[in-house]
């Protein structure tokens, strides 16, 4: 099958390579329907973030089963499944809790890279949600968005203890921040202020539900929220970014008692303890269990109540992944499809 | 009127000082009853924290209101009051939403001392709490614990979440740190893991409800706890000592989706952004909103269904405060109780 490598920084190839197989009995195998590059990719694709050789890239996929182990006994080949980028047994006290992503029998799936054709997913069982039947193709692109970027957004949302009628803040307009909006707003938040200077972001932003835009970062960006909230802060930020700027941003912008929920992966970020503290404000981050959204997500696209894929402002075909990855690098895309 | 000052480190002095009089119409007087040293004093008793010049100290008081200022509505002398180290106007966003700690108009009333035989409370209505009549002396030492550090281990479970049937960990065995315990206990906790050394302190977790003690510290204590939680981790840790090796033990002592409360004011703490992203913990602390749970916590008081008094090991004149401090710094004494 065909597949993207990353060889070097910015060197992306797309190239053949073994067609998975079943390992375990727990494992199947999806024929990729979609797949995307995700903000994550990048840091390795900058280099920030060092690969140890020619590493299969992607952890975002939707697809068609196609052979299962023997041990798997909730799906069946033919239907068509998403997953989170993370394998779950969705048993353990963790799953079970609600924090699939800190399953005590995890794995990374994309280890063997889902820009790709085919996916070998570990924990099938757990891992996988069906969709009620094979989606119509125009709704490939928000059930993809499920599988990471929005059950991130959403997690970002819960985290920060969004509620009706409350004041949220998202820091970061990329595909999370961007779902981290659209979450906010259909999980009841009255105001929802983005911080972005990208106008085809903000434009996404109020879709997506965002009432006020502010385009200061930083103490400037903080002023203006607490400008906007009377002086009190917002009861809930969404940090969806992952550096040290974004996170102290986020905590000055939360009020006494606010949440603020993390899901930019940092990166060199150190948080004072006292800082912390004197904000007294709620933190919670961490990779999404995006597993325990996935159910509620899917009828939400089902019903076409969202649609989350207007993310994706850039479509390609797999063997293009190379542009993908350089047009969201120069941010002249949000985010990118790949179909196989 | 006499009242405690620090001249440099390990020097306390009982020495006569002006009597505090009404500076604002919202102030009010209270001839001191009972009130004592907190852990926090300590940090400057031993020169971690400087000053700038003799201070007077103390910040934990209940007594006898003796004269109110004008605009004073709620309160009238001869009413006994308990108010938290923070005087806060109790009717601000912050206040309201129940973070008086961080009220908008909020003034530190230890700065004019408490380990006073009187005391300037500011903002007096919306800060000072009246029993239902002036207590038995046998009751002093409980109210007074309610000013400080009841309330302070009460927001350290609620922050860290601690519910009916849940299971809590409770970093550091200072008076705060034990009255963490006590407050798990009420809340419901049905499990509570006591981290101590000492033995009268384990004895005094265990009165308060404390169900087992972990002797261990660092990562040989996060290994017992996991131990005794199956491997999950607890699911509230209450951090009550505010050095950084106490913060890690907390953030790892945890489940994923556990809650911190930080109560132990953090000094030379700093939080790397990916441990507290990969524990998937909730973390919240800051200076405790005592007045939230004063009425309560006066009421379980008034009721004896709760005996916090008992952190109390050493009961002097305030005349002596100088040997309640060493007893503190030494460790002779889990709290120093004076009476003016």
């Amino acid at each position: 099958m065909r597949g993207a490598v990353l060889y070097a920084p910015g060197d992306i190839r797309v190239e053949d390579r073994d067609d998975p197989k079943i390992v375990e009995p727990t494992d199947a195998i999806i024929r990729m329907s979609a797949t995307c590059v995700c903000g994550s990719d990048l840091w390795e694709y900058r280099g920030i973030s060092e690969i140890d050789g020619p590493t299969p890239m992607g952890h975002e996929y939707c697809g068609i089963v196609e052979e299962i182990g023997e041990d798997v006994t909730t799906l069946r080949p033919g239907q068509f499944v998403i997953g989170s980028f993370i394998a779950s047994d969705n048993t353990c006290p963790h799953c079970v809790a609600g924090y699939q992503s800190a399953c005590m029998r995890r794995q990374p799936v994309g280890r063997e890279g889902a820009q790709a054709e085919a996916l070998r997913v570990a924990l099938a069982d757990g891992t996988l949600v069906a969709t009620p039947e094979v989606p119509d193709d125009d709704m490939l692109p928000s059930l993809l968005a499920a599988s990471d970027v929005l059950g991130t957004g959403w997690y970002a949302a819960v985290a920060a203890g969004v509620r009706p009628g409350c004041t949220v803040a998202v820091v970061g307009d990329g595909a999370v921040g961007l779902l981290g909006v659209l979450a906010s707003s259909q999980l009841g938040a009255e105001r929802i202020i983005a911080m972005s200077r990208h106008e085809p972001r903000q434009r996404l932003a109020r879709e997506f539900g965002a009432t006020d835009i502010v385009t200061e970062r930083g103490d400037e960006g903080v002023q203006r929220i607490k400008d906007l909230t009377g002086g009190v802060g917002a009861d809930a930020v969404l940090e969806c970014v992952g550096t040290g700027e974004a996170m102290s941003q986020a905590l000055h912008s939360a009020r006494a008692g606010g949440g603020v929920g993390v899901v930019g992966v940092p990166h060199g970020v150190s948080i004072e303890g006292r800082e912390l503290f004197r904000s007294m404000v709620r933190v919670q981050g961490g990779p999404a269990p995006v597993r325990r959204f996935l159910p509620d997500l899917i009828d939400r696209i089902w019903q076409r109540r969202i649609d989350p894929g207007k993310v994706f402002d850039l479509d390609l075909p797999l063997g293009e992944a190379a542009e993908g990855y350089a047009a969201m690098d120069e941010r002249r895309a949000i985010k990118t499809l790949l179909r196989p």
